[in-house]
């Protein structure tokens, strides 16, 4: 990997639903706060110079091009085996060289996932990678994970999960001891089903982790624990159902100051509040899942995403890198398996 | 079952976290709009006595003095063995007994299905009960099921619930051909574990049902489907993360009205909006968990839930009465296996 003082960020630039200009400005955002990360965008070059130009973005930045762009119909094996001149993968692969610390990519999650297991590798001792995001609380945040990579999960999936989400909340949100709680439907330690019944026999008896127990999914937004750890088909569906229901909420609000003229007074008069209130509940503000577990950082910005949400999706990246994430993870894990 | 001409509905005064004056209040709120309904209150007659006498209530209410209670530690299957005394017992056995027409109780939610499931069996052709709600959406609301009877599920129990689902939505709501979505982690065909794809792959092929496919966890507050299939550990978990999600954002937008001094202002304008929007988001209004596929008609309510969304889960019974709920899906399942 290269030498973290000066550190290089890859860019999917293709993989935008909304298109390079959102994911250049998006880096244009980022670099406005550190200015002394550097950038390399893959993609179409007819497209991307311009953009760079307008900016004079070139002192921090190249352009490696591109033809091909893997779009969100591609199936992932397809991507990874006839895609290997695409902006994706050559980013990727760009982190796997030593050239780039990290990857941002808001592409085809799928596709994103497979080429980077197959090109990085899992991280010794860590048979899957996790995806990870944080998701909102009443106190802060907790980081939660899997969403959605591991549709499957055995035993040692979700005590890698248990694992990477310590680490992650040690290193990067510098909790001392993250209390680490298991998704199940209901708090008493005879609720759930074998795995979670499993997983969490096992996780009591593990030195290293701060096991909770289990937790429910309203003790999720209520910041009951750091650490949200579930199997990625029931965390997938939790987090969207959580997405889904924080815009019906904007939904109802909206409704409810259209309603009649009185409304919509009050609505103008509580413009300022319900622009604080967008910041708060605003998805774009947590946007970014990090692939965890891979020898190398990558990770997945929202497809349709604007420039904030990119921009966020790229601290992510720096805030792993600067934190040398991975080698800690490494190091833990000669730790607990000496 | 009793004749409909009469309805009476079997209340378990005893199984609220509030009380029994929440319980007896939500009958008698209920008794106001539909004033012919019935209804047998089992508990404690001393308190449930000057209760109804405060309210003249006496004329369609009687009660049964029970002295056991079943609270939330016990075991389901204590509950069974030991509780045969209580008032849930004994509200339960009234239905099997065709005295009452139905059952609501806010007590322990395992010990409700174990005992109505013991007494009153499932209705011929239905492997296993399912606990269903309803999900508001932008447009009404969707009914979701499991939402956590059954942990793990096999494609004969995800089936029964579609099933369910589809009757629930065709004789309680009137919707004809209603559209049933299966949760899953993506909508395109080949995504999911190997549970959701076996089961897409019947339903796909089942004539009486009209499938859509899969649906994402964001896509259920957006109304996409009629009719949200899933197992209980994931029902259950998306559901309670929805819920967890709504009190975050009321949270959030408690804490913006607070901000400031300008901010405080605009919330004593905006106080009337507010209050249409908390009807709008207020969970008791939907307050009532249906247990589908037994032979008789059992009602959960949420154990802390006032006496606006007791009066609700009564509602619900009364609505399933009504729409004779259990013979259709009795007569239904005969004409699919005939």
């Amino acid at each position: 990997m290269k030498n973290l003082k000066e550190i290089k960020i890859a860019i999917d630039t293709m993989g935008s639903d909304l298109g390079p200009l959102s994911v250049i400005n998006g880096a244009f955002l980022f670099s406005k706060k550190i200015p002394k990360v550097k950038f390399i965008f893959f993609g179409d070059k007819k497209k991307i110079f311009p953009l760079l130009k307008e900016k004079k973005f070139f002192n921090i930045s190249e352009i490696v091009h591109t033809e091909q762009v893997i779009t969100n119909d591609i199936k992932p094996i397809d991507a990874l085996r006839k895609f290997k001149k695409s902006s994706m993968f050559k980013a990727i692969e760009s982190v796997k060289l030593g050239i780039s610390n990290a990857v941002v990519s808001g592409g085809n999650t799928g596709a994103l996932m497979v080429i980077s297991t197959v090109l990085m590798k899992t991280i010794n001792g860590i048979n899957r990678p996790a995806i990870a995001c944080m998701f909102p609380t009443k106190q802060s945040e907790t980081i939660m994970l899997d969403l959605g990579a591991n549709v499957e999960c055995d035993l040692k999936n979700i005590l890698d999960f248990a694992f990477m989400g310590k680490v992650f909340s040690n290193t990067v949100l510098g909790i001392k001891k993250p209390k680490i709680g298991l998704l199940n439907v209901g708090s008493e330690i005879l609720k759930g089903n074998s795995m979670v019944q499993r997983a969490a026999k096992t996780l009591r008896k593990e030195k290293n982790i701060h096991f909770y127990g289990f937790i429910e999914g309203n003790d999720i937004p209520m910041g009951l624990v750091d650490v949200v750890v579930t199997d990625g088909f029931t965390g997938n569906i939790a987090l969207k159902t959580a997405e889904g229901t924080s815009e019906l909420y904007t939904h109802y609000l909206k409704k409810s100051f259209k309603n009649n003229l009185y409304s919509k007074f009050a609505f103008i008069i509580s413009l300022p509040v319900l622009k604080t209130l967008r910041n708060r509940v605003d998805p774009f503000k947590y946007n970014g899942a990090m692939f965890l577990g891979l020898n190398g950082i990558v990770v997945k910005s929202h497809g349709r995403s604007n420039s904030d949400g990119f921009s966020n999706a790229i601290s992510i990246a720096y805030d792993l890198c600067i934190n040398k994430f991975n080698e800690k993870i490494i190091s833990n894990m000669k730790k607990i398996f000496k």
